[in-house]
């Protein structure tokens, strides 16, 4: 293990974190909250010095950058950036707990949107920033931010290889351009201009400036924090509807964006991920509106609550316009598997991906013809192409991982005593990073209730969803720690 | 498809069938239970008639007999033996819906356990004994039983080899020796001897011999019907003793057995199944015991109904001393944890089987080495051998078929509009064969109130989970149904 490149590393990200901060700081100092104030200033303090005392001592690292470091940098830079980001609510005292502020700033970066935070009306505006701009952070990665501005040349090449393929979500990493760097460039640049057009449309619908700047936020990362206890549900159905339409443009593999640009319609409209993920949006707002059609006084707002819904548990960000937790059983058990298969490989969203979910039951297809005809070759193919064999490999790895953590953290936090069903959909709803879940998590309530322990269990499941499993597993494997 | 060879194929099964009909028959006799001789008395007939018929128009079927022809047997001969061997219950108007009685039987041939009687006392003996003898004919399978007494030579060696390999438990099928056919004298011989200690044992603790033979198939086949309304709560101690130790017994991979006739007691000490096996009951034994601690007034009382519940639901029997659905959720979830893990492979229980649990554990720490270590060879071995990569792979396939199904069918359940608990548990104890699951379909409650579809559904993944999957998947195939 190369220690000293991880510091060196980890030197970087808090101090890129110490900037990040400093937005929500000029708004607490615009609306005079002290404490808040206070708490930015510790939070920044504390991020620089480290990054200062970390930078010194690991100085002259050897340029060695293997996958496991880039697994460990990933690990250990996520949970760093967590444990400083959680100051601001502690020291505010906005949050009393220090576990509440680290489960919220942990929600906040892996753009869960789960909250321990009963009235969020009550919270400062500085806060409420920094809780809605972690979401936008964590969406695309900061490290993939570190690649798209650091010089190039500076690492060598294996250094954001792996970064990046230990940071992205999604089955295999695809490269828009031969040089990751670039790639990391493209991706943040059509962020920030979906990031920015979403604020446009919700200014249009006469949303005010700070709501439209946090929600797009929460859109874009996929995250689900807002700035109202009642989440969307105020809001106009026109800023509901662009709602609608922005979760799920955030939920598309963004090389689909890519090739847009590129004007190669023809393989963004014959993408099978794309296909699919539209076909499964689609079908669970028709089921939905039927299940859901005595409920709402007309097809329309039947039909835009259905599409909120899925829109916004299928991409796993987490805003609600209505409270599912009381629709019929059908619709909350759609939900449920919408939870679990989650948005597109590349995209801001979370859970098992579309694309993943497609590997998985064309393996299985595979399987069942090489069962039949045991001397059969028979190769999967996605959009075409031959799929490597060590993807199909870490794929099937990727549903036995995550199965096990499923069961293992429902295990864990049931110890508090709360029904099977708040349970089970409080594991989804944390692990696949989608924010509420069903009944005493459901979309009126939160997380508050959990004990210390379920809260950093539940913590830990947020990170190891975001970071597709892999990087947090490897911190336990004892080949990460022993030397070569 | 050789038709020729399936049509002779079911028409030897329905006669067997037809034989096996013959007990029950007789207690119906004896016990002057009119209604009941007369479904028997129609089913035999329709068996045998439908045998006779399909062996006329089978003369002659050409020998190819491949593992397709294996699947389609399988799966094609568990649902004929379903559609006759619920004409008794509907013909003696015991279970007046149809629906109701095929729901009811393959509960019973897959050794679900899982009832729609609300009061199983209210029962004639003869239909209380076929209800019981069908989970000791389902646990083994009626195929290795076929198997087992067919004369030697009259079918081809890949006739018996697919067909066991389709029937039996576990990600991969071990020979005991190397002739299929003896194997499955063995598998028998053992069940036989197992189930009349248990019924011995039964007899001495005080139940009388027709409840005592009821019980040791339930237990034998791990199956979980009962013939008293309670289950097991009113028995004695000792009964409910001797009932945690036969079902744990019934949960052992078979060969263990074989093995310590041939008094190879090292292999047996040194399996890895058997001793993740003993290490998860008697783990689950002591959490649920401590978790439950104060419900109990005794040590004794608290640690015998954990073991009982534990053993009951790790082998997927399904019997209850207690009703679990009381119990805190700490407990109740490591029961829906243990009814996925299941029992070994190779016995009779149900669930994704310990071995395979295992074989998953191992491919996903291989896969996280190779992340680490990207040019390592690196082979998983069980029981010190290397696991052939194809074992692997379709353990893979058989656990994303699990979680697709499991899913799919929480769907279409959930259409019924129970609680989430409800459907969650009521899929996991059909699809792995327990019987009761939690809240509406909890120990103390039965599955009547789900609707024709729900129970045709969970009918199908019954049959699904005591195939294991393959077998049914195969029919919705292509692949299948072309000609070669």
């Amino acid at each position: 293990m190369n220690y000293k490149m991880v510091g060196r590393f980890l030197s970087q990200i808090l101090f890129i974190e110490a900037l990040f901060m400093v937005p929500a700081l000029c708004i607490s100092l615009y609306c005079a909250d002290a404490m808040a104030v206070k708490g930015f200033l510790a939070a920044i303090g504390v991020a620089v010095g480290a990054a200062v005392v970390m930078h010194l001592l690991c100085k002259g690292a050897p340029s060695a950058f293997y996958a496991k470091e880039g697994f460990v940098c990933v690990a250990i830079s996520w949970i760093a950036m967590s444990l400083v980001g959680c100051l601001p609510f502690y020291i505010s005292r906005e949050i009393p707990g220090f576990i509440d502020g680290f489960f919220e700033i942990v929600s906040g970066f892996t753009t869960t949107g789960a909250s321990i935070v009963p009235a969020v009306e009550e919270l400062s505006k500085g806060i409420l920033y920094w809780r809605s701009f972690s979401h936008w952070v964590g969406g695309m990665g900061v490290l993939v931010f570190l690649l798209a501005i650091a010089p190039s040349g500076e690492q060598g090449k294996g250094f954001t290889m792996h970064l990046l393929r230990a940071e992205s979500p999604g089955p295999d990493v695809g490269k828009l351009v031969p040089k990751m760097r670039k790639t990391a460039a493209i991706l943040y640049i059509i962020y920030i201009v979906l990031t920015v057009l979403d604020i446009l449309f919700l200014l249009f619908g006469g949303m005010d400036l700070f709501e439209a700047v946090c929600h797009a936020f929460g859109t874009a990362g996929t995250g689900g924090f807002g700035v109202k206890n009642d989440s969307y549900a105020s809001y106009s159905p026109y800023l509901q509807n662009v709602t609608t339409v922005f979760m799920l443009l955030f939920g598309v593999n963004f090389s689909c964006y890519y090739l847009l640009l590129l004007k190669q319609f023809r393989s963004v409209f014959k993408d099978e991920e794309l296909r699919t993920y539209l076909l499964i949006v689609l079908g669970s707002i028709l089921l939905i509106a039927w299940n859901t059609r005595e409920l709402y006084g007309t097809v329309e707002e039947t039909l835009r609550h259905s599409a909120f819904q899925v829109a916004s548990i299928v991409t796993t960000t987490g805003y609600a316009t209505t409270d599912f937790d009381l629709w019929p059983s059908f619709s909350k058990t759609i939900l449920l598997c919408l939870m679990v298969v989650g948005a597109s490989a590349g995209s801001t969203g979370g859970g098992l991906k579309v694309g993943r979910f497609m590997l998985l039951l064309k393996g299985l297809r595979r399987n069942i013809r090489r069962m039949l005809s045991p001397r059969r070759v028979e190769l999967v193919r996605n959009n075409g192409t031959v799929v490597d064999e060590r993807v199909l490999d870490n794929t099937n790895a990727y549903l036995a991982a995550y199965v096990l953590i499923v069961f293992g953290v429902f295990a864990i936090i049931s110890l508090d005593g709360f029904s099977t069903g708040t349970n089970f959909s409080a594991v989804l709803a944390c692990f696949n990073n989608i924010g509420p879940g069903l009944e005493a998590v459901g979309p009126t309530c939160n997380f508050s209730q959990y004990s210390g322990l379920s809260k950093l269990i539940l913590s830990w499941a947020m990170l190891a969803g975001r970071l597709e499993i892999f990087p947090i597993l490897v911190l336990f494997s004892r080949d990460t720690w022993k030397g070569r």
